[in-house]
């Protein structure tokens, strides 16, 4: 008497992915509620089991659907918003700044929707994530019907969904309690990366996972930069480090490993953490290539992740096991490493081990999962096909497949995808909303585009704005006088010695005058460099007046603490030239009539145009402003200057004017 | 009054790929004959031109159709058949066997109507050859409407279709003649490889080159192998060596240029020859990552190609653009080379550049032919659209789209697909042609499998039978007895000294045999080593027959001179087992008798399981063999073995044994 089951898939090329790579040219899956049931050739299932439905599924291939291993699913939404730009600026000039404006459930839950339908249509039936708002994203996630496992992102800095790490650590526990148990969904704490948290984060987040027995998701080595900094403020590279704070102990997905050494290999094996490895983002984000064959041979549980829309920019893991494959070999030289087979192996059987979840899903096996996926491989890009090995069928799948190829796809026995038509989502209904948010982002950017002040807004430095002031410049033939006029005649209330490196940004609108980088050595008494500061200045829009004497009011200026690289703002700013110069100054603050001003005595090195002397001084009104423009042309004379030397302008303008 | 055409697209986001990156938002494109008549915002051209035809793009990206820079168009009927393999087992091993029984006029016809399907589907408008039997490629191309460089094959070896180089020179002057000033068709020279041709056959191509003024298209610096070679061989590297032979004054189209340093960049960018960058081929067969970012720093035209599908396994050039850009990142660990634009450059403008076509195709301009795809960017999968810079389109267009993507494809003013359909190709028909083709070569490979001799002469050793032996093999407690006896007892032909290394491959079949890859190193009289010899010998299926003594009939064995290195015959043969052997060996010729036997005495080093003496003797018959086996029996005696000397077999099972 055959035994009843729900549904009976026949006539397929079944690859069960097991560890015997069992396949069966023309083979059937019986499925029983969320289960699989049996895996054999057609014939032999045919007359087991008594089946509500079957599908015969006419020579396409039969396998485990594939799993996701790293990605942030609501970046569906920033997809191509910016591109081909360095970590920093794409991170902290773009990324961040549009996160922190737009992040919010609705767009968690929309993002993830979306991102839903991209990866069933593309045959991935599991993922593992990691985001801000991540109930949301379990949420959409169920009802898609999709199997993941979702990390509440955990940082020491306030996040879109999280004004403290505290909050952040309460809404994982939350998460967890909510979602423990669900058939598709497990929760996760997901601490960001060691160098965003604190030793106190690293410890509570381990303390939640091990408390509720869940997975533990995190960067790990992504940048080389990354290693040497663990060097240099941890003595030690990334995965002893995490060691040390005991990460280790809970069930960890570590994404990228990009730079990790054989040692920090056994290690991650020896306490069963997961890897997932990211090719596409790590080639995109110039990050290099993970020692994927390496890994493998340490018997590291390695998956494929697509990382975010955002530095990928899909979702599609067929293209992820290519790459995989292709750098296998580029990287080591040999053809023969990360072979099709493996490559399909770390995208289901292994990439399901490594999120945790190997008992579940990644392979056709009797007790997991109905998680499956049919692949057509008919279509001309993938034909003839030939059958002279058992591997044929896989570097088929690797070489040759399109994720469009992929017609039918069921998770926990469920079907969400025939015959590439979305059974749980409503693509038509989300695409609208998600180009009105693609449009709001775009007028947020373009409006923070329109000029440089917005744009040094948007990366958060502290900006202040300072008072005018007066000025007055001219070239002096001789310091020496100077050098003791100052001290005879003038009371000093300090003497300052700068070496100064300034790098002049321009834009194509002049009305937005100059960003100025500044690197300021400060030079002791004994000449030595005792401190070093960098400073951002944006010289804004030229609201100077010419006083008698060609005195200046000079321009409204906003002060920031320079903290990224000037590589990092001209890449950024992107100005449309750039003027470099070099100057020692002798800076002395000192009272003259009673007021203040300021001398500064600058010798300009590079290029190498002589000596100034500029006397400045602060001002709030336009008659004080007059009355201080009077008495700098005074205190001109004082210091023998004669007042009828050609006064001069911004350094800037007199080297732009000898250039 | 309007000027007549014969169609107007409109209502496209229109990318012209011209000098300037023209592109219109809500763009037109006017089409007369063959031709571009003009390029514009709709509105504006709407007024300027009556068109007979008229077409809505509906907001469809309308781009240069995508030009593949180098290509094997009728390998598309090998897609899949090895892979994975190390370049010259995947070569040697599968690809020339095979087409050396297959490629023939037929499989190339059919060959280039599967790939000109492909090709229009993924958006290529024009590609770059070089195979077998290229009028056949014209034909086929020309049927199909594609544009494309056929470059006919020379090479110094017999080819599928030319016996000797000269009857490939004539092939290639009969192609030039017969296609030269074609619409869609510019016939090639395309001498394979300056290490596959003679000094005579470089010449010979460059003269064909100039006399027709036809591009030349020749592979270059593929491997670092390639270039060590030239080192050695030319005492130069690669671009410096064909230039020597007057290659650069031809059109050349360089195919990989892998391992060229800047100055050959700069010698290939003044004579104005064109590079093909093949990223996932490079990859694949593992040869490397071109230094795309330093050859177009230095001007050169550098386009991109998918190699044949059999080393791809596709002809998608979406998956090349994408990957060119991924990769210029990943090799300099700047994410900021090779962005998006640049990519989609190499992929139209400047591939048409690097075949010699640039005033032809490649771009959308006024006076160039209409060859041009629209794609539609609205699926999912790239979703949503920004607009925050003008770049955004060409990264949407780079890192999201697929070729599934593209709609509708035209050359030379042509229609070739419309809306996902093909006009000019019947792929239902070509489809069951290709499979059977597949089944053939698969019966063809299969039948090779069946036994380690086939897989042998499939390689083209020429495999020796030699005559069947009596062999007596006996562990010695002394050495120097038998040496003192040998030249005192015996008439000496020759004596000689050997130190040999033994690999002997075992398969899954018993019957097979070993395979023993042997290096004979020839010792001198002054213990030097004069000459090193690779011996490849089957030692076939066990037909021995045991004589009284312990006396062996050997079996059959078949030699063959090792050309190629041990780990390829490892790779090719797949053994199941392994077993190396070192030993040194003394050997001598001598007359017993009157009857020639071989005295070896073998002191096995690796493993060192002490000194045998086996005494040899060939057979022609079992009667002479069962006299010569009591002979070597008695020779034995008079070197001092006792009779009841266990006996023992070959080297490999002692070792076995042994172990």
């Amino acid at each position: 008497m055959p035994t009843p089951i729900d549904l009976l898939l026949t006539n397929a090329i079944v690859l069960t992915m097991d560890e015997d790579y069992s396949q069966y040219e023309n083979g059937a899956v019986a499925v029983k509620d969320d289960s699989i049931l049996a895996v054999g050739p057609s014939k032999e299932l045919q007359g087991q089991y008594q089946a509500k439905n079957t599908l015969d599924c006419g020579g396409k291939v039969l396998l485990p659907g594939l799993v996701n291993a790293h990605t942030h699913v609501p970046m569906n939404l920033l997809r191509g918003l910016a591109d081909d730009l360095r970590l920093d600026v794409w991170l902290l000039g773009y990324m961040m700044p549009v996160e922190r404006e737009f992040v919010d459930p609705e767009f968690v839950r929309l993002g993830t929707a979306l991102a839903c339908a991209e990866l069933i249509r593309s045959g991935v039936t599991c993922f593992a994530d990691m985001y801000y708002y991540e109930d949301q994203v379990a949420q959409a996630t169920a009802e898609a019907g999709l199997r993941a496992v979702v990390g509440q992102s955990i940082l020491k800095f306030p996040s879109p969904d999280a004004a403290t790490y505290e909050d952040a650590l309460s809404a994982a526990e939350d998460l967890i309690k909510k979602w423990k148990g669900h058939p598709l969904i497990t929760p996760a704490v997901a601490p960001h990366a060691h160098y965003t948290a604190t030793e106190d984060i690293l410890a509570a987040a381990v303390e939640l996972a091990i408390k509720y027995d869940v997975p533990l998701h995190t960067h790990i080595a992504e940048t080389a930069q990354e290693v040497e900094d663990s060097f240099d403020e941890n003595g030690m590279p990334v995965v002893p480090h995490i060691k040390k704070h005991g990460l280790l102990k809970a069930k960890v997905i570590a994404a990228h490993c990009v730079h990790i050494d054989e040692g920090e290999m056994q290690t991650l094996q020896k306490y069963g953490a997961g890897v997932a490895h990211n090719p596409t983002s790590n080639l995109k984000l110039a990050s290099g290539i993970a020692p994927v064959s390496a890994m493998l041979e340490t018997g590291l549980n390695v998956g494929i992740g697509t990382d975010g829309a955002s530095s990928n920019n899909d979702l599609d893991m067929f293209e992820e096991m290519r790459l995989t494959a292709l750098l296998g070999k580029g990287s080591t030289g040999d053809p023969t490493v990360i072979p099709a087979k493996t490559a399909l192996t770390m995208a289901t059987r292994l990439g399901a081990k490594a999120i945790h979840l190997g008992d579940v899903t990644g392979s056709l096996e009797p007790g997991k999962r109905a998680d499956l996926i049919l692949v057509d491989i008919s279509p001309l890009h993938n034909s003839p096909r030939f059958h002279n090995t058992t591997g044929s069928i896989y570097t088929q799948l690797v070489y040759a497949s399109k994720s469009t190829d992929v017609s039918d796809v069921m998770v926990n026995g469920q079907w969400l995808m025939r015959e590439k038509e979305l059974l749980t989502i409503n693509e038509g209904k989300l695409l609208p909303q998600a180009q009105a948010y693609a449009q709001r982002i775009d007028a947020f950017l373009s409006k923070r585009e329109e000029s440089v002040f917005s744009k040094l807004i948007a990366i958060g430095g502290a900006v202040e704005q300072e008072s005018y002031e007066v000025q007055v410049k001219v070239r002096v033939p001789a310091v020496e006088p100077i050098l003791q006029i100052i001290p005879e005649k003038l009371e000093v209330l300090y003497h300052r010695h700068y070496h100064e490196f300034d790098t002049y940004f321009r834009f194509e609108d002049a009305e937005t005058g100059w960003l100025r980088y500044r690197e300021d050595e400060y030079i002791d008494d004994k000449g030595e460099i005792s401190n070093v500061r960098y400073r951002l200045t944006l010289i804004g829009p030229s609201r100077e007046e010419r006083f008698p004497g060609d005195v200046l009011l000079s321009r409204s200026r906003f002060l920031a603490p320079a903290i990224h690289s000037l590589r990092f703002y001209r890449e950024y700013f992107n100005p449309t030239e750039e003027i470099f110069i070099e100057k020692d100054r002798l800076r002395w603050r000192v009272l003259f009539r009673d007021t203040v001003f300021y001398i500064n005595l600058d010798r300009l090195d590079k290029p190498d145009l002589g000596t100034f002397l500029e006397i400045k001084s602060r001002t709030w009104s336009l008659e004080d402003a007059q009355h201080k423009a009077n008495m700098a042309d005074d205190l001109l004379g004082l210091l023998g200057i004669s007042p009828d030397e050609r006064k001069t302008q911004d350094y800037v303008k007199v080297v732009k004017a000898g250039a």
